[in-house]
């Protein structure tokens, strides 16, 4: 082998293919490694390349697929042609690298940054950062990648980037934002709310941070009187405090916000009346009236964060507050489903033109609109269904992990927490004994691999309640659920034991073998459920039963019961996973109170 | 045909398909066409659909286009199969509605909004938003779509948005930049300024203005005392000014940012050292080491924005302040091309680690990070090398632009402006003569199609200069350059002629033809370029003409010069487009002044 032919060997070119079972193609893989070559300095400008056949031949490739590799960085000036010589590394190309590189020096320790901006308030962190390591993440508002909806966002994406849409998109002015996507906000997304809006009362946010941001920045300043729902959604709370001081909480109960005289003066109410952060109560169609009568009454603004409300599974979704009488004083804020988030930041603000053209200004100062391309790809896949489409399967699933939780822990903790009656969201708010020392109990539940979201965060005041948590589904597969929730009961129990009643100590008559074949049949007992709804079972003499819970979607179910050792035993069919469970039975007046086979209280029940 | 055959048809389903000309596909078509009618009710829930067969002979397609369309819809639950009876729209799809829609009402004419928050500043349009309306558009900043690389952009988008990448990307902490692009920018971007910097040291924005207006957060407030040039950028001015009153204005010259005792005691200095904004002066190596020792000394920060480092043409690009010796106290700042900014609005800060932390804790109280398919494009974008391909042809297109300006700036405006000596960058800083009236001047350009920049408001004081104005070549071609000169320039001798010497009224002696034949033979002038070098010219006995300029990147040219009917006529092979001139010629001591055939002075020598 001649020198010249071993200084031209792919070899000594740093050119390595690779089976592409990555999807790269050869040509590309070949072109990459070209550039990176001559601009690392590895192929220095003026070095002469092989012929297109020799490298091919070295290469073991196609000599087509060299020549267009050749030509394309040529064609870009990576490569020059010399005629009759071949082809040469471009020496002009070294012209664009400074002359010297410094190393910068560090600071001295001494010399301390002066940085008055610094973030003062509090980072809330939503959730704990290495959440996937945990077994049972019950967390929300976070994503498993099985939701995410590949296949239909490409697409989306590749027709957003078609030449033609390119051309179009790209030469928009910077704070405008793309036509196409404003109208299948209105026309897919704000009907559904019962909002019409006209094109200037829509403004496109990168995310929902960035539309609280720039709303708090236009509508409150430090002489502002504001409230907002305690507890409440904390990056709301902390932009809020970032402006002003006059900040009132204001209390809720099971119609959501409270609208009472705590409110008057206010000029801007927070509210999230869809699915209350971080409780999940849906605020009465009612409470929505009276509070949009009482911001009329004192000329207040109302901002209505709606950026859940895809996931309102059950009953009717409430028309939101822009769309009621009243609502042009609503500045309403919603987002497209949060699982797309990484990709497509995209959430909207609607309110009067006025108001949308001052955030546009405020907008531009801040940054920019968001990515126009991305604002393209949402528009694709809103306009194709394939938003719809997703959106049934999210719901599909967050609703089947939903109905799993509720199930789990009304079977593994009916005595000892409520989640109180809600119609949907994708996590509960749970209270638990009184006893419960909720940072021990998040403690020893992430030992075991429970995550469980703490709630001090939610209340701008130091007297959180100590024995609550939420646990979400966003991020949980149906089949942990279960199991998740019975070792949490495990170690509640074992937390609470001193303070619960068992078999030994609990007031009342424990009934024997025979007094429960007397008395049970016949029988109706009533108990109430986990998530707030009265529960009715009647015991049929021929050892059969029926269940019946209340609320705003009752259920029903039949099993059978019978009684040995002592014990009651019940077989729901469909209830408790359709599994049979024996109790010990005290009774204590109308009372009754079942014990399990280890002698732990496990409900109680009145005797109808 | 059958009742039920007419219900059924494709016409009675509303689905009419187009030639695919648009590209889209057949199933396409079908697919969007029956989410639509779906979505708007046009197909209402419970409405049976025709056999794929009757559709497919009715739309003309093959029963496989359909089965296909079905089967989609059906798996995403838009229809539903009750078996031995057809396929049906899901009538669940209803329930997502609202109960009802009620229009909100109109505010009432007396109720003002409350916003406490309005935008008080100055927003800065850089351009007329219908610039693209002119048909000598002198603007900077925004770019014709002739250099969008669009191919390149759709590769590496498509890459981006491969499955195995958006698993990746999709999974990344909210407050994460990409690392792929994080590592481009160190690797490729950043050395070619000298610059080295650790990951933890790097934060993107979301475009300049974003990063602009989170470093003024973090760097600035009340008791802040700020330097930045004047003239200077607008919008950081502004940005600024929303901060503290503390703002003192430098002044520049040739060498860019003076550094002297009005920089004493200031916390920040804000400069555009690359190509000053708006002069387009660069900062002189030994300036930039005056300015980095005056801010050692009283430990001031330094804010580098480099927005335009990529179009410097001419000599080397100076390394960044922050690569020098005392860079430590550099926050360096630059972007990505600002042609790629519709679609991809990627900037980046360079910093200390520790203010790249809080950086990074506002932007994620402002908003979100850059979108990750947007960062993780850019990466791609940057590793296949298309950045630089790319890069170089934006360079070789606005610099040919920018040569072509300055040519027929110096043709046809010889005598009345100067753009002092700029290297580079994409515009021109022009003084014109001091009569003018710029605002009367960029009106009566307006209305014969040549779009001018306005210097006022990179003004903050009052007096901005009357005479200035800027030109830009981002976005005109280089065939409109010329004739959009050649209007200006006959438009600026008019508005100035009552103060400019002409053939009757120009001091000195006209000389005859005979006086032209005997003096100028073997002569040397001396003139300056309107880009502020000298240029010699040598008329030779034999009719021969040499001309020669000064400055960093001197230039010569031949020709042949000639008298005829008392007027000097001469003709270059490059400079001038090589086109042929005569002029009157009068002699003042050592001066000589050339006149055109309309007997208006055109140039100023010294005869050497």
């Amino acid at each position: 082998m001649s020198p010249d032919a071993a200084m031209s060997s792919a070899n000594a070119l740093l050119i390595h293919i690779e089976p592409s079972d990555k999807g790269e193609s050869l040509q590309s893989q070949i072109r990459r490694q070209f550039v990176d070559n001559i601009l690392s300095g590895a192929l220095p400008g003026g070095r002469k390349l092989p012929s297109s056949r020799k490298l091919a031949m070295q290469l073991r490739v196609s000599r087509n697929t060299v020549v267009l590799v050749y030509n394309s960085l040529l064609e870009e000036g990576f490569l020059v042609s010399r005629e009759r010589s071949g082809i040469y590394v471009n020496d002009q190309l070294k012209a664009s690298k400074p002359e010297k590189i410094s190393t910068p020096l560090r600071p001295s320790a001494g010399s301390a940054l002066r940085l008055p901006g610094r973030f003062q308030g509090t980072s809330h962190h939503s959730l704990a950062r290495n959440w996937r390591d945990y077994r049972y993440p019950f967390v929300d508002g976070v994503f498993d990648i099985s939701l995410y909806p590949v296949r239909e966002l490409k697409d989306a994406n590749a027709r957003a980037n078609a030449s033609s849409e390119i051309l179009q998109w790209s030469q928009l002015q910077h704070d405008c934002d793309d036509p196409m996507l404003v109208e299948q906000i209105q026309t897919r997304i704000l009907p559904r709310r019962g909002i019409s809006a006209s094109a200037n009362e829509i403004l496109i946010t990168a995310g929902s941070q960035q539309a609280l941001y720039l709303l708090m920045q236009l509508l409150v300043d430090g002489d502002t009187q504001v409230a907002m729902e305690e507890p409440g959604f904390p990056e709301a709370r902390e932009l809020i405090r970032q402006r002003t001081d006059k900040l009132r909480y204001q209390h809720l109960d099971l119609q959501g916000m409270v609208v009472d005289h705590n409110l008057d003066g206010c000029h801007l109410i927070y509210t999230t009346p869809s699915h209350q952060t971080p409780t999940s109560v849906t605020m009465s169609l009612s409470r929505r009236q009276a509070l949009l009568q009482k911001a009329t009454q004192q000329d207040s603004l109302i901002l209505e964060d709606d950026f859940e409300f895809e996931s309102n599974f059950l009953g009717q979704p409430h028309p939101a507050l822009r769309s009621l009488e009243g609502g042009h004083r609503v500045v309403y804020l919603s987002c497209l489903s949060k699982v797309l988030a990484a990709g497509l930041q995209i959430s909207f603000v609607v309110a009067e033109a006025e108001v949308i053209a001052e955030l546009r200004k405020l907008r531009k100062l801040v940054g920019r609109t968001p990515s126009l391309n991305n604002q393209r790809t949402a528009a694709y896949f809103l306009s194709l269904g394939y938003y719809d489409a997703f959106m049934m399967q999210v719901h599909k699933t967050i609703y089947e992990r939903w109905l799993t939780l509720r199930e789990a822990l009304n079977i593994y903790l009916p005595n000892s927490i409520n989640t109180g009656p809600i119609f949907g969201g994708s996590a509960y708010w749970i209270t638990g004994p009184k006893e419960l020392d909720d940072s021990y109990l998040l403690d020893a539940a992430a030992k075991q691999g429970i995550l469980l979201e703490p709630v001090r965060k939610y209340f701008a005041a130091g007297d959180a309640p100590k024995n609550c948590f939420r646990m979400g589904v966003t991020s949980i597969s149906a089949d942990r659920i279960k199991e998740g929730v019975r070792r949490l009961a495990q170690l509640i129990r074992e937390l609470v034991a001193d303070h619960e009643e068992n078999l030994s100590n609990a007031k009342g008559r424990l009934l024997s073998q025979a007094e429960l074949e007397k008395r049970l049949p016949g029988m109706t007992l009533c108990c109430e459920m986990v998530y707030g709804v009265p529960c009715e079972i009647r015991l049929l003499a021929d050892g059969r039963m029926q269940g019946e819970t209340g609320g705003y979607n009752p259920e029903a179910d039949t099993g059978r019961w019978w009684v040995k050792d002592g014990m009651y035993y019940r077989q729901w069919q469909l209830w408790g996973y359709g599994e049979t469970h024996g109790y010990y039975v005290i009774v204590d007046g109308t009372q009754m109170k079942w014990f399990d086979a280890d002698y732990r209280l496990v409900r109680k029940l009145e005797i109808v």
